[in-house]
């Protein structure tokens, strides 16, 4: 506990003065001021993050943070359990989805078993098994306060060994047979939302199985009794290994000042942790796409974050995150590469018409 | 009129047998079916468009239309129209977004003077100039019927010719202050939407250049009276040069079958006229990003087009369509990427459990 107190305690804003200076340059740029929107908003970030004008952020990584969930046992999910240790395998042979993206993307996917219920052996693997599964939170707490902060400090140094490696961005993916059950019921214990807009489809399920899942979720949370102001309380009695795993990442991005792309659901359920365990962290937070799992859109407003990606997609595993990296490197590119009003000899806007 | 027609009767949908083939594939790869979205629907789009399960969309172009607006006379631009010759020769040189986020896709940028009021010259400039801007469209219509039909014709040949270099898919773009007026003039003529909401403040003007630019175009509608229900009379009257111009690049890529990607306000002005000529073509449009410009929505609802990319841009050049390629070349990736069920060994849903 006192070491997850004092890395949050080493988490600070970002630097205005960088960001100012950005803003700057941006202005001088061939194109009307804030017209390339949200680049322009992430260039700012990113120079915020990293305490320089044009970062390179060349190195990429996705974290994949794999775990098992006991709530499986009250069929919540439409896959078998069996599937994370498969798509673990999976991810390290580069054949599921997330290998794709990133492989596209020029970054590279980290999967470490932080709670899967078998056991695994993989060279490229890291091992850090904090515990094979989750308990079945409708019964019981899903880990003990130990254990939620032991994986949360596996996060942050996951982290520490990227950012020595020279990792300089990195986005969060997961996988976990269960996990939407889990994520969905620190959303429903974190705030105000009732359940039945918290929970969605997971991978897929039909709409008797959505409502057994619903009642699943209220048990847990009935027989857990969350503490709403206590986010580690809320992490450890019905959040998932891997979750706490990336708020690890999260915090540890935070605390190395180092920008991190959140994905879907189950890693905005992290976010959502990270952010109440310490709000500046959030500063570090690109959000990516809008899963569409139903409660996604209410964690990132909680954060007051606005994705960027509307694809439809749910699948996790870091896929919506992958996809944004692109984004990221537009930022630096646009202020690395584009000729400004002097040097191209194009005029400016006139000032009487504009609110600038 | 007559090769005009032509090539709208040679616009022919999408190829469903091929579409089904690439829902068969996907539905076979480790993921829950559909858990990928619109970068499934795309690939399936893109095998309809084709007719080949996983298409070689390797050699991407971004076709910039340049062309100046009469209407500039009646103040409706916070920028002045020398700034559309300056830009074109920076798209030339390379150094404005387009050519950075181009770049970044592995696009190349073919730059069209199609109606720059100037003369310009340059060695990568394609010359195709059909006259020497618009006219002042609050005066009179902003062209004849045969301009319109020969800049549209102008589109569709610049498409032939990068077919037959080898390009396979094509993001539409554009240049010429004062275009935000045309466009909002024809999402207004073309719907029932009203001014006050077709109308946005382009690349930044203030509130009373807002309302008075709203009067402007009030005035071009009502002295020009364009036929709703004739939208080559309605591009004739109070569209542009550029937007023309890319009316034949949409139709050309249709009748060639190759993909389209729509960039934001201005570009999807020239969609909403392709689509109203023949309405199969946006079978071969990829809509990419929702622009700030407040019109835009409308013109993608009208079309039945959902945008991918929530980037908050309103800077046109076909930035926002550059960005898409992106997922594009995801789409076909997980296509040709992604391991199956059975290669990875992966346990598939169970059947009870869901709607499939």
């Amino acid at each position: 506990m006192q070491e997850l107190n004092q890395i949050i305690q080493e988490i600070n804003p970002l630097k205005e003065e960088e960001i100012l200076k950005t803003l700057n340059h941006l202005n001088q740029l061939t194109k009307p001021p804030g017209s390339l929107g949200r680049l322009e908003d992430l260039a700012k970030q990113l120079s915020g993050i990293t305490e320089e004008l044009i970062p390179d952020l060349s190195k990429k990584a996705v974290v994949v943070m794999a775990g098992d969930h006991g709530v499986c046992e009250e069929g919540v999910s439409a896959f078998p359990q069996e599937v994370t240790p498969q798509m673990v395998y999976n991810f390290l042979d580069g054949g599921a989805a997330i290998n794709v993206l990133a492989r596209q993307a020029g970054a590279e996917v980290f999967c470490v078993d932080i709670g899967v219920k078998e056991p695994l052996q993989h060279p490229n693997l890291i091992s850090k098994k904090v515990k094979p599964g989750t308990n079945n939170m409708a019964k019981q707490a899903a880990m003990s306060k130990d254990e939620a902060i032991q994986a949360i400090l596996v996060g942050v140094q996951v982290v520490e060994d990227l950012v020595e490696k020279g990792y300089s961005v990195i986005a969060t993916g997961e996988m976990g047979i269960g996990n939407t059950t889990a994520s969905a019921a620190i959303l429903s214990a974190l705030t105000e939302i009732d359940i039945e807009h918290a929970v969605g489809r997971g991978t897929g399920i039909n709409d008797e199985q959505w409502k057994h899942k619903q009642r699943v979720i209220e048990q847990a949370l009935q027989m857990n009794q969350p503490d709403r102001k206590d986010a580690l309380d809320v992490l450890t009695k019905v959040g998932g290994l891997e979750i706490a795993g990336m708020v690890g990442v999260i915090l540890g991005a935070a605390k190395f000042r180092v920008p991190v792309i959140i994905d879907g659901f189950i890693s905005s359920s992290a976010a959502l942790i990270a952010y109440n365990l310490c709000s500046t962290s959030v500063q570090y937070m690109i959000p990516s796409h809008l899963s569409q799992e139903q409660g996604h859109q209410f964690m990132l407003q909680e954060m007051g974050l606005t994705p960027m990606l509307y694809l439809d997609m749910r699948l996790g595993e870091g896929t919506g995150a992958a996809l944004c990296f692109q984004l990221v490197d537009a930022a630096l590119n646009i202020m690395s590469e584009m000729a400004t009003f002097q040097s191209a000899g194009v005029s400016g806007a006139n000032e009487e018409m504009t609110n600038s």
